[in-house]
């Protein structure tokens, strides 16, 4: 059994005005839905990034992929690695933190391969991963600051929320409409008092749920201190709120909440260094960059053997991504943390049956063959239109931030 | 699908009267082969440890396991938890190091488990593991000092190997029959002065071979670092000369040589502390205490990810384990040495078609479907029986010491 044919789709769904501390998201967010097929006509499902240099990456390895084995999971990164021997990462503008092109393309790949042998055996992705050790997987309301619409539209139905108490409001239609019984705030947007009484607001208004914060490692050492400590106590950790090992490292040994992250800690050969210099206590496990489902099993272990917890990052999705992240969790007995997902901001779907439906603020895995999923196609050829026609290539959030306040610059610590 | 039955069998071996720094092997060689039969009739095969105590924790934990699906990994994990609450080790002596009960129960059934979703599938075993990077596996010559023959009997065909000399004939007679690739010696048996010797009268004779030795912990500090320091540039490593992580760390601090281990480090949970206190750099992966397979994978890259090399463990064993060895190994991609087996030492075996047959030292992971080989029942019973009337039922290489030299005492380190 070989694979015959692989399909490439970048597709553009909206989104929200959203907040963060490199500037706001844009009316839609891309990307990549791929559909692998094998020579018997067992189709497998994945959804990477919609950036130019990751669409570039899919399509430039894709062809070198046919007649591959779906089984073979070490000669798909091998091929990977030959078909983009330039390397790089995938983000268009020099990142703070970047990930390996040749990581995200594997593990793009990686997922669809999982679904058709989950589907050749008749059984759900995650018996494939050990089995699952919950039955349902939780999940964590992602709140962000936001702006009442985009440009030249009425106000969307979240409104404007810039204030503690909107927030405290906007977590409420969250834990309300799904459930969700933790609750993790996007930070480094609005000035550090402000964000600190945020998170008061929010432990007095849900007192037992679980929060965070994460601002993207856009506070300065000494700020990152100062609300460290400000809310011990409060959180259950604190993620990525400054830029880099060692600046973590300070942050780290100045308080007691553990820090979480999804910014130094990318890749396996990060790791040691991360541990040595006692930066990081939680990694944020994603599927998209971290080699795809296997490879998250195994870096689940090693945080486990470490010491480490275990947490799952999340960007702007659809259901393929949502349903694969669900299967991984499930199988992964470390994984003590809700799970980050924007699932609910976009609202939208390109798989049969629309949105996959939370449930207490939990999600139980598709139940297979494989992923569980299948495409919708007119909605798939619908948000493909949309990726032709809706002027955005590539996510730039300063850029769009500049179109609602000319004078904003991107600034990393920004606080 | 489900486990329906459950069935396991000692067996007892012919082994070499071969020596180690505690005794010398008696004439069998105790093992337990596992047959796990699922309600549709497909028969998974394991191997393990036929101590009394590993045999009791197998049977004890084998109704448990009845009713289970064969891809419910955790599951079984959790089950073997549960059904030996008491925990304790296999060895019947206060070892030095020993065996968790519950993580060798657990890869014992694993392995079986393992070979029935590869029947499932129709593939390889390897498949389920990644596919395979190579495909033949290199084995390593397990070169022991050995008495002519056991008491009452006379030489074996491979007669006294007491000096350097004769370990050079052994080595070229190994290499001969096997065409092995590489060298180990079982070391901790002569004076320090005659195993350097050895060691490097077997670099003169065989120059392109990497070389190893390990002594079991056998040697106080100063001599493993007079060793170590006189073996430099002769040995690709040095496997766990002393006992204990200090002891470890000290002779590591003290020499180039890399030190490998199966002694320190035999569970995830003692990692972490090896490389903190650079104990250890290469460790000795071996499935029948790891976990299983699936575990073993896992560990690979956790060394990958700490910078640790890996190699494999062996204890004496039949084809059910080295076919189970060469399916991981072939799926492994930092496995960079060739792995331990005793396997020629026995040569004998309860697999339908006999022996597996070494090419120029190296194996292909048998076809498959799953681990690929089947029963010879008329050999099982044969040894089997044989478990029944050899009055072996614990190995205890320094009571058959004793029977040839009255004054022998038991003394880690020895020399
Ligand atoms: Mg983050
Ligand atoms: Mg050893």
């Amino acid at each position: 059994m070989r694979i015959a044919e692989i399909r490439l789709t970048p597709v553009a769904i909206p989104d929200k005005p959203l907040l963060n501390c490199k500037g706001v998201h844009q009316p839609y967010a891309l990307r990549t839905i791929i559909e692998v097929v094998c020579d018997d006509g067992t189709l497998g499902l994945g959804e990477s990034y919609g950036s130019s240099k990751a669409l570039a990456g899919l399509r430039k390895a894709a062809p070198a992929l046919v007649g591959l084995d779906p089984f073979h999971l070490h000669e798909l990164h091998a091929r990977v690695l030959a078909a983009l021997p330039e390397g790089g990462g995938i983000n268009a503008k020099s990142a703070v933190a970047d990930h390996r092109l040749t990581d995200v393309v594997t593990s793009a790949f990686e997922v669809p391969l999982m679904d058709i042998q989950g589907k050749l055996l008749g059984r759900p992705l995650y018996d494939l991963l050990g089995g699952k050790v919950r039955d349902r997987v939780p999940f964590a309301a992602y709140l962000f600051y936001k702006f009442a619409g985009h440009i030249g539209e009425a106000p969307d139905e979240w409104g404007e929320v810039m204030t503690p108490q909107a927030m405290v409001e906007e977590a409420r239609r969250f834990v309300g409409l799904y459930g969700f019984g933790s609750l993790k705030l996007k930070g480094g947007v609005l000035e550090p008092a402000l964000e600190i009484e945020t998170m008061r607001r929010l432990r007095e208004a849900f007192p037992s749920h679980p929060l965070r914060i994460d601002p993207n490692g856009g506070w300065t050492v000494e700020t990152a201190i100062h609300i460290a400590r400000s809310l011990e106590g409060v959180l259950e950790y604190l993620e990525d709120p400054v830029i880099g090992m060692d600046a973590m490292a300070e942050v780290a040994a100045a308080t007691s909440l553990p820090l979480a992250t999804n910014m130094i800690v990318l890749q396996f050969d990060q790791i040691a260094e991360a541990v040595r210099k006692g930066a990081v206590r939680i990694v944020l496990s994603d599927h998209h960059y971290w080699g795809g489902l296997r490879a998250s099993t195994h870096l689940a272990k090693v945080c486990e053997t470490l010491g480490l917890g275990v947490s799952m990052h999340s960007n702007s999705h659809l259901g393929i991504t949502l349903a694969a992240m669900t299967h991984v969790a499930a199988a992964t007995p470390n994984l003590s943390y809700a799970c980050d997902t924007h699932y609910p901001w976009t609202g939208v779907d390109i798989i049969e049956g629309g949105p996959l439906a939370f449930d207490r603020g939990t999600l139980a895995p598709p139940p297979g063959p494989g992923l569980g999923v299948g495409l919708d196609r007119a909605r798939l050829a619908e948000f493909a239109a949309l990726y032709d026609t809706c002027g955005v290539s590539e996510r730039d959030d300063t850029a769009y931030m500049k179109q609602f306040d000319p004078g904003y610059e991107r600034r990393v610590p920004r606080w």
